[in-house]
């Protein structure tokens, strides 16, 4: 392993300037998804992708076209025997406002203080780029792969993936095989590499009441018929109890608890409730007692109103009982809560608390799964091993309190763990000005992708799926 | 008495054509206060009032000049020993959009199906203008009045009264009388006359709720931290007990009981409330209970969040935890709730339930003190004697949900009692398109202003103030 450690570490030092130049290459093009004005832009950045990974040597290259922009698939299955990754990356980048924020433009790649800086240096080309190196560095110090790849690498990440999601829905076997990595998630801080096992699964949904015909005078009407906006408040606050745990019947039901064990290995890499409090500036965190915050995003459901609105919210005053009112939450998941059965729950919740005089509607808007990999699977246990070997720290292994749909997607479609192996960092302002990716990560991400690979490879039990 | 009906009911009827067309003058006017695209039309109405309250034989005749657009004064105090009123009127205007749904246009007076159409033939022109025709038959049949008038006419009162309630605030000399009438109030059906003896008191403030320092990712920390669309939901829930009385501390303590003979009166008139509830479309009504619909808007305090906002509100989803949370509330009072107590009362319940991990503050925007006249007042019972002489039916008496600022100005100011005559109709579309006025109750409405004059005259214990 020494031996290959140094032949990689060697290729990627001597290879370094052409590799910056061709990821500047990528980053250069302006792959803007949700902005219709970019459709070629995407084009351009998916042939891009064609020739890198013809280049590198995957056959099957191609660019499968859904509803909207494409997704490239490629693959290398010549290891009879040996386990197939999926690898899984987006080349979408967000928009760049506001663009008067940026102190280099977004599509010229800039050095800066050993940090790239262009949209999406982060999220994720620059992360889906050493991938491709990995492999490359593989094939030429090896001249083949100890193990099976395929590559999906989509244009409507940032847009929700409705054409990847569709595919996956119809076809289940293009994209099969015996686990998924994906590089698009931050580390907790810098220098500590970190390895997410599970995600929280999600489910959005609208409330709409609805009380008089019209907004009525308030002088007129006050105190004769019930106020939708009253109403919802009287709805949301019956979903938390006081002690702040969710207080619809039977929402816990389901719940898988986490071990202690588990939960010990959090300890150490949590930062103190205190230190949070100072950082979001509120007086005191709040939420279901018995756990630390991030403990709570990262092991519990939770329940938030995203957004509120009714009546007069202009300037000044206006003095009526709204016709209706309004409110958008979502509900974050843990195994094995299903959102099928949570939106139930919660319907049927909204039906027995609806106060006198209004009416009560719901839309369901959004869900997916939440999805937990076992610490044990040999893919998880093969990260390991390879980060500790690149950034000679041991890897801590965290959760995340957000939800991938692609993730859940894969997870229910594929029925493959993921291995979320991500290089960014929290402050690399993946969706704001400024994104950049440090070089120091993306030197040892190379190397821990390339060395992730070797590992898989000297685990013969990947295959079993969990 | 049926000398002086018989010569008022000639000389409106021998004079109507030349009413009409000297009211059209009026009206053609678009003295629209808010916007001050029409300032020389305000300047314009004001000069018309002061040329015809000249015209019929009043004195010192004079515009005012306050903030923005000047009142127009006018007396005449040739009846020593007996009473003073204080006309009250306006002669502003509302807006005319949306223009496209008017049948004739705004400011060209069309009489059609005998109801006269234009902007402000209700609201409040042509009901100002009935008093003072009221005065000129007296002129003209008796040669003199039998009380002292004082006229007040303002432009400002589609824009809340600012310089008007200054100006009461400095000087409660000019405008002191024994007592105010106004007809600015519809009825409450087609030919029942109804005298409005009470309006309710407003405060109204704005709640904000302050959370983390900016909008959160609801994956990240969703569970972590309060939301302060929860807290806000919480808090406005906490204002109502669940049988919809007002659960503040100490809220009703000042809350004058109504007697039950005073309530026995309301019963004929108010529309049951199955009525209303089929009128509104709710499933039901819904309020504190002992008490029909109606009568919690006249005699019961009520509190109603007029607008809410918070968080996401466009189209879709955005899973964020918002940084703030904001509702717009306004109260009715009754007698004897005074504003500012009530504010107190607010915001030491608004401290004491605010939930944990956010802030609150509030903001008072608006205040008025309730109103009630008694029943038993002389100029209240000269209104009803001249009601029933005009339209041979016996009127009502009627409160009012609404808070008309500047009842409450001169109750606080002047410490007068007002009359609330008015002859419009709630259908008469007084803020909307198509605005226009019963020919009917204009025939009936001059004559019935004529012989209160008339009516108050004859009874000596007006000036005895209550």
């Amino acid at each position: 392993m020494r031996t290959l450690h140094t032949s990689l570490q060697t290729y990627f030092t001597t290879h370094e300037q052409e590799h910056l130049e061709q990821l500047g290459e990528f980053l250069r093009i302006p792959s803007i998804s949700t902005l219709v004005l970019h459709r070629k832009d995407m084009i351009k950045a998916s042939d891009w992708l064609v020739e890198a990974l013809t280049r590198v040597g995957l056959e099957h290259v191609k660019q499968i076209v859904t509803s909207g922009s494409p997704f490239v698939y490629a693959d290398w299955l010549h290891a009879p025997g040996q386990p197939t990754v999926l690898i899984y990356g987006h080349y979408d980048v967000q928009p760049v406002d506001p663009i008067g924020l940026w102190d280099s433009p977004p599509f010229e790649p800039t050095i800066r203080a050993d940090k790239i800086y262009a949209r999406g240096t982060s999220d994720d080309k620059g992360q889906l780029f050493m991938h491709i190196k990995a492999l490359e560095a593989l094939f030429a110090i090896q001249g083949t792969l100890p193990i099976n790849v395929k590559f999906c690498v989509e244009g409507e990440e940032e847009v929700g993936s409705p054409g990847l999601i569709q595919w996956l829905t119809e076809d289940q076997e293009l994209l099969s095989a015996d686990f998924v990595v994906i590089s698009d998630t931050p580390l907790m801080q810098q220098g500590v590499p970190a390895i997410c096992y599970a995600v929280r699964g999600l489910c959005a949904l609208q409330i709409d009441i609805k009380g008089p015909k019209s907004d009525l005078h308030s002088g007129g009407y006050g105190g004769a018929v019930q106020n939708p906006i009253h109403a919802l408040a009287d709805l949301i606050s019956s979903l938390h109890d006081p002690t702040g745990k969710i207080a619809i019947e039977g929402f816990y039901d389901d719940v898988l608890p986490v071990s202690a064990k588990e939960r010990a290995q959090f300890t150490p890499i949590l930062p103190p409730d205190t230190y949070l409090a100072a950082q979001l500036e509120v007086p005191e965190l709040y939420g279901e007692k018995g756990y630390s915050a991030i403990e709570r995003t990262w092991i519990r459901p939770a329940l938030d109103v995203n957004g509120i609105y009714g009546g007069f919210t202009g300037e000044g005053t206006k003095t009526i009982i709204p016709s209706s009112a309004h409110a958008k939450i979502s509900l974050r998941l843990v195994p094995n809560q299903e959102p099928g059965r949570i939106f139930e729950l919660i319907e049927t919740h909204l039906r027995t608390h609806t106060p006198a005089g209004v009416t009560v509607t719901t839309q369901r808007v959004d869900e997916g799964l939440p999805y937990v990999a076992s610490l044990h699977h040999p893919a998880v246990q093969a990260a390991k091993r390879a980060y500790q070997e690149a950034y000679q720290v041991e890897p801590t292994y965290i959760r995340m309190g957000g939800s991938i749909p692609i993730v859940s997607t894969f997870a229910e479609r594929l029925h493959t763990p993921i291995v979320l192996m991500g290089f960014g960092l929290p402050d690399d302002n993946a969706h704001a000005p400024n994104e950049h990716f440090h070089l120091d990560h993306f030197r040892k991400g190379l190397l821990t992708l390339a060395l992730f690979v070797d590992q898989v490879a000297n685990n013969g039990s990947v295959t079993s799926r969990t």
